[in-house]
């Protein structure tokens, strides 16, 4: 049996093996009836999701019965072989199943009230290619009978026993698609019987119909694996146990730990648990619950729950869900228009229905929101009048939630200061810096529907009613009758999503409030039409592309494109912001290139700019044409001649930016792009300039042909414009010290630092810098008067942060543009990674796109270096980052780490940054 | 007189001031008289110039006497000013220009026997922005006339006297054109007097206009700086010394230092010496020569030289030199087909007509390559029947010259084998790699003419007249009277140089053999005739565009284009082959990708190949088709098809290329290219191919603009394309596999390295590295055989070589393709770099194109961090370089220093990089 290489392994091993066979009474954890072996501390021998189920049980939650095997098992399954591993523990798993028996009343294996189980696979961490779960598992052709009398559902026993075969002969016995284009060898059966009986829908299927697909399907396992479908409820379980551990080094798993670095010595845990069911009479029923609103953070016990039915249904939008609390019930009524009797008749709340059942489920949710110190999301079912507690998770919430709820739990002592905001998600305050609705249009506006405010914001957008469609418009709004989870997609799309059906805990609902996405569900007045594409409210009909809005707070639809206004910092929010200036070491400035931008970053607490871009000022109608007169020139003078209509433009557009950040410092980046992109590439366009210009077409033609590059990003661009052409540089610095001079004459102190772009030598930065400070100089004779100026550099060319010792002898400030960088340093064309970043996201080559998520790695690196030499050289030297990394919480903390003395990023994520700057501090 | 800051100046250099003072007697080092009190290894003090003056002058050779004023009161001058500094050494100069005075026989100020001085700058690096030479020094209204007398020619004088003025006025007195745009006042003036006489030339001044010259260039002086042209000799003198360290700290001066770094301590030394003149007489002459043959190597000394004449004469080609020595006088008549009374009479040797003045330049140039032990290039004046040795410095020589040379001081004792290895300049080999004329062709080719021959190796080429027209054809041959540096660029462009005059030391045969060039001058049978654009030859008449061949080892001229074969390492090139290998630790492999070059690179020396690129096999006509059908497949399966298509083609490409190598490495560089470069651009093309593959002209449209990129470069390419569409890499890798297993049935050994292009990260090496070795497993388990292989990668993406530690867990080998690496390191598109790479150059903002010369300050160290850290974690990693740098020699250099095992160069580099490599392991 032991093969000489397993026996020299079993040396090799020998530690862990002696561990193990210690171990030997620990190798199998159970759980429930209020106790448990382990805990929620065990990740690593229970895997996650055994260690969470622990954990629940013993702080006294009913969770359905079960075991865990771990990860140990796991390593002695890979050295010693299967017979061995069943030996060890089989005596542990016959006494933790009779546990399960004792506490649910029924018998594993028993054909009049069968015990069923489901297995799952546990790493600790989530991976992919690992087993997924076996449900209903001990059924056979008798137990099914038993099922079918003990519930009175014949046809739910079949479909369940139809389940069963397909997932474990799916998962254990290997029946999947031949090939990638293959369809699975059951669906095909279940497709061929469809055609057939002329049926389009899994719940069509007659109970009839449901035997014979278990027939088939047993004859398909049979033909395929040579192998009869086991009967026995036991060789079902163990199959299911070693196929977890098989998958453990299945390909795809390996591949995923190659990939990522984890060893094969971390294995997997296996947990079995009792299935419980919710759809058994009247007595039965299944619902998700809130310890919080998700939706507003409002400290209020919520949910919705179906009498008999299964948790699918609940979450379907099939269905009407009832409210959990009579509170809400009644709030839920008013919103739906139906009256109290009515209500109270057909929809009344588990608080009323079953008030010893809530009372329990109350007590619940605010034990696990002590224990867990945050908002819970638990799912639960109630079987024959018995609760049970399915799962419970830190809750998803909107940003204006996550604010509120870490802010109400300091304030209720259950967290500290710290603790409170390491609880912001920094990216989800996103969601409160959008717009919301102007009150001066809402106040004209017409209500044409209302429904639930599932998830809040103000959306306006044009009617859609496919989600493959949303992006047919810029602004979308998707309405459909229920969302599915194929419409992701769209969703993320769409500007706001309203569905006809569903309630708060409905697909759309869920996913909206993930998204931060603004989401209106349950309008029973809506009658959409898929076929005529519209949407019938109240007598009125709307069609595609025809404009409404929504706001998700209220639960309002609105007709037409309402105006919108900016949001405040105020209530918790700004309590937040408070809170992070009082733990953040870094500043966080603000990418500006106009006034207004420059006054809304303010307002969210910019310390400065970190990045004003001059040559988008260029793109205005009345600049463009100095601006290719100058590129367009034939020699200095020409140049000279255009530069100077431009000066007085760009001189008013740092005023007003100065102006708008007086007493904090402005870096301003010299013109970068390459000229290419200035000029025009339309033949209408190319004639007008012609005729403009005076010159022949001709002329435009082959100017314009001539500026074309092979790689415009590695091209005639930064300072190389600047070095090639130096009266571009001499007009933007006397247009920014002029600018400042006019200020301080205002008594408007500007603190203007010049930054140049694309260096890669010192060289390049000292000729730029002769430029810069001769042109000052002249600037301050002639108005003999002088402004103190900065002139630094762009680090965001990897030869620029390999030798920035060299650089920083003479830049006075560095911020890196890590747009650039990332592309240089990945060779990556931003402009064309979408031909392989999605595809190399997919096969996790890449775990995130490296232009969202600064590449700690290998980019970091070189902000890294780029910091640590600059400062060798200069040790006071200024760091800061530009590129937009500056706003992505992550990339922040590493900035923290790295040294750098601020960030930088778009004036709506300055409050993200601040939040993040902080996190990054506590850590 | 002392303002405050310069007391504060001078307490803080008060150290360098004692120094100063202490050395005060030795601020002045006068040499001449065959003693110096300098030498050559005090450069730091005397500048270059001035350290070699000394030292000609201290080994017994008679330079004309002078002195050289030293850096350090250059230093002293910045520090107290021009008064206390003139007063410091003026006792110094005064005693040092008395000396010059004896020696000479001649006073300087006297009006009847002046004595003239030339002054010139000299630091220890040759820098620009430093004061050019000022000549004739000394003269004035009456000094002129004694001049004249003296030499008993008039326009001599005054013509001496104009140039001094115009050479005074510039660069001491600031007569400079007032902008780039504005022509010299001087200049202006004489054009003015051309314009107004109707004549072209200078030389056709008259000795009245020579005067009126000197008036006019007076009043101009006075006019613009409002001062008179100095009168007194020492005035000028000291004009011209002040001027001198004033250059020190001029504006481009300073900017050179800055970018290079250079401190402003190291001062200026200034060299003022005695003027001597070949022109007064017929005993006085000037002439050029060698210690050795500059274009054979062989051991002869040679030159030429002109009586009464100036050294402009000689090296202009206005007039035909004559022969420094007999034998060299016999063999030039026998060329250019003079019978010998002619000769004797009209051209005889130096040897003959001056035979004591020829033993004195004999022992002389004896001397002097004694003493450097090299070859030398010496300038020497006879100024009234006595020899002045103006100048020596190592000679410039051709290729095959340097490697005689170097093998004959090896033989002759005068230099040891690493000595003789350092002689070489590796790329000047190249000349000896390029092809020959094919024996068979010569004999039946025509000799149309014959010169002499100026430099060697075989060209061929059309004709044409005008150097900045010899681009006008793809091979074209330089037909001049005369050539002139404004012919430079042009002569550089040409495969091969004739001209009608001039002799072995003309502008034209120097130029060339700098260049490596071919070249044919003094062509007396060539009647060229620029406005007709035509050569008549002995009664036959060649137009613009007629092919003609030069042999510049024989100075033949054939009419057509005659067939070349490929050159051989032999003799004393084979000698210094086999020492380079005696010394170098590093191997030489190639780049090739054909089995022809494969060869090619064997036979010189190669040791594998370093890199097949495997997309040019793509493009040829028969493979294109299938590779586009690939490209354009809609489907895995379509791109399979095509793909079957072009497995065998590959797999012959491959066993060709190993039965080349057998016994080497073979590294093989998967795919590369983004796909867009193999799809037809041309609507013609477009159209074929829709016919072809039966899709519509829109589908293939369509397609070619779906492949565009904005920037290729950064695009979908390299391992990108074998992630998103593995089947590419499983065809390579089956082609590369089955092709060394089919050669391994012949018996004949492959070793093949896979190399996997562009990696950036771990995990998309492990993807294609899962691939290849998925693949080859399958392809051995069909032969039931197998061969030994590597899998490795390209590291040329930045992020490659900052994460290289980890690569290294996974790849084998390790190749920089340090072109890509350069690109993306720089932030600079090759293809787009032409529109600022020049101005950065000229500017001095990069000294080099780092595409040429490996970037050692910033690539390199990509390149050192790649191979340091994948040495971390696999010690014995094998590193090379297959990037154009690995021809280069400094970069070879750098490559031995970082540790490389090979570099990878073209296949006619090998010979260049085998020296280079042994360089660098001397060194």
């Amino acid at each position: 049996m032991c093969k000489s290489h397993q026996i020299n392994k079993s040396l090799i091993q020998n530690s862990i093996n002696m561990d193990t066979l210690q171990k030997v009474k620990t190798s199998v954890f159970k759980f429930g009836n209020k106790t448990a072996d382990g805990n929620s501390k065990m990740k690593n021998l229970l895997g996650g999701k055994g260690a969470n189920l622990a954990e629940m049980s013993l702080i006294g939650i009913p969770v359905p019965p079960g075991f865990t095997i771990t990860t140990e098992v796991c390593t002695e399954y890979n050295n010693f072989g299967k017979e061995k591993v069943i030996n060890l523990i089989l005596e542990e798993v016959e006494k933790a199943v009779k546990n399960i028996e004792n506490t649910m009343g029924a018998s594993f294996g028993d054909t009049q009230n069968p015990l069923l189980l489901s297995v799952r696979s546990g790493s600790r961490v989530s991976m992919p290619g690992m087993m997924d779960t076996v449900l209903n598992l001990g059924l056979n052709d008798e137990a099914v009978i038993g099922l079918a009398n003990k519930t009175n559902n014949e046809r739910f026993a079949w479909d369940s026993y139809r389940r069963f075969i397909q997932m474990y002969g799916g998962v254990v016995m290997g029946m999947k698609p031949e090939s990638k284009d293959d369809i699975d060898p059951f669906e095909e059966i279940m497709e061929t019987l469809k055609e057939n009986k002329k049926i389009h829908l899994d719940t069509e299927f007659s109970v009839e119909d449901l035997k014979n697909l278990v027939r088939d399907f047993k004859v398909a396992v049979k033909k395929r694996t040579g192998q009869e479908f086991p009967t026995n409820p036991w060789d079902q379980l163990w199959g299911a146990i070693i196929a977890v551990f098989n998958s453990w080094n299945g390909n795809r798993a390996v591949y995923y730990r190659k990939m990522h670095g984890y060893p094969e010595e971390w294995g997997t845990a296996v947990s079995v648990q009792a299935m419980v069911y919710g759809n058994m009479g009247n007595n039965s029923g299944t619902g998700v619950c809130f310890t919080r609103d998700a939706a507003t953070g409002e400290n209020q016990f919520n949910g919705e729950y179906l009498i008999n039915a299964q948790g699918e249904d609940v979450v379907s939008g099939a269905r009407t869900p009832q409210q959990i609390t009579k509170l809400g019930s009644l709030r839920w009524a008013k919103l739906a228009k139906i009256e109290e009797t009515d209500r109270a008749k057909n929809y009344p709340s588990l608080e009323e229905l079953m008030p010893e059942i809530y009372a329990e489920l109350n007590e619940y949710q605010q034990k696990l929101e002590n224990h867990y110190r945050d908002m819970q999301d638990m799912e639960f079912t109630i079987q024959e009048g018995k609760l049970w507690m399915l799962q419970t998770r830190n809750g998803k919430r909107t940003g204006a939630a996550m604010v509120k709820i870490a802010m109400d739990l300091l304030k209720e002592g259950l967290i500290d200061e710290k603790e409170a905001l390491l609880r912001i998600q920094p990216n989800k305050l996103d969601e409160l810096l959008h717009p919301v609705f102007d009150p001066k249009a809402l106040k004209k506006a017409t209500v044409i529907a209302q429904g639930l405010p599932a998830s809040p914001g103000a959306a306006s957008g044009q009617l859609v009613f496919f989600a493959d469609e949303a992006n047919k418009y810029k602004n979308a709004i998707l309405a459909r009758i229920e969302t599915s989870p194929e419409d992701l997609e769209g969703m993320n799309i769409a500007n706001g999503i309203l569905t006809a059906r569903g309630g708060m805990t409905s697909h759309a609902a869920v996913v909206a409030r993930g998204m931060g996405k603004c989401c209106i569900s349950g309008v029973g007045a809506l009658k959409i039409d898929y076929k005529s594409r519209t949407m019938g409210v109240n007598g009125k009909l709307y069609h595609e592309g025809d404009w409404i809005s929504l706001n998700g707070s209220l639960g309002n639809i609105y007709e037409g494109n309402l105006a919108t206004v900016e949001p405040e910092l105020c209530g918790e929010f700004a309590e937040i912001m408070e809170l992070s200036d009082k733990f953040s070491t870094m500043k966080v400035r603000t990418n500006a290139d106009t006034p207004k931008d420059a006054k809304i970053a303010r307002n969210f607490g910019a310390q400065g700019i970190g990045l004003t871009r001059t040559e988008h000022m260029f793109f205005h109608e009345d600049r463009i044409k100095a601006m290719r007169e100058m590129i367009l020139a034939e020699n200095v003078e020409g140049r000279k001649a255009a530069l100077v209509k431009l000066l007085p433009m760009q001189r008013t557009d740092f005023e007003g930016i100065f102006e708008a950040m007086q007493g904090l410092p402005v870096t301003i980046r010299l013109l970068d792009p390459p000229l290419h992109e200035f000029v025009p590439h339309e033949l209408a366009q190319q004639k007008e300039l012609a005729e403009d210009m005076k010159v022949s077409l001709e002329f435009i033609i082959n100017k314009v042909a001539e500026l074309a590059e092979f790689n415009p990003m590695l091209g005639h661009r930064g300072c190389r414009l600047g070095n090639t052409y130096p009266e571009i540089t001499e007009m933007q610095t006397r247009a920014i010290i002029e600018a400042a001079l006019n200020l301080k004459s205002k008594g408007i102190v500007a603190i203007p630092e010049i930054m140049v772009p694309l260096i890669g030598t010192l060289s390049e930065f000292i000729a730029q810098e002769e430029i810069i400070r001769t042109t000052a100089n002249k600037v301050f004779e002639e108005r003999n008067d002088s402004v103190k100026y900065l002139v630094g550099t762009m680090i965001e060319i990897p030869r620029a942060a390999l030798t920035a010792d060299l650089i920083a002898k003479r830049a006075e400030f560095f911020s890196f543009g890590t747009n650039d960088l990332t592309q240089m340093t990945f060779g990556y064309s931003r402009d064309d990674a979408n031909k392989f970043l999605p595809i190399y996201l997919e096969k996790r080559i890449l775990t995130v796109d490296p232009f969202e998520v600064l590449d700690q790695e290998g980019v970091g690196q070189l902000v890294k270096m780029g910091t640590d030499k600059g400062r060798s050289t200069k040790p006071n030297l200024k760091v800061g980052i530009c590129g937009e990394h500056g706003g992505e919480p992550s990339s922040i903390e590493f900035c923290h780490q790295t040294g750098l003395d601020y960030v930088s990023c778009s004036p709506f994520r300055v409050p993200i940054a601040r939040v993040a700057a902080a996190q990054a501090a506590i850590k």
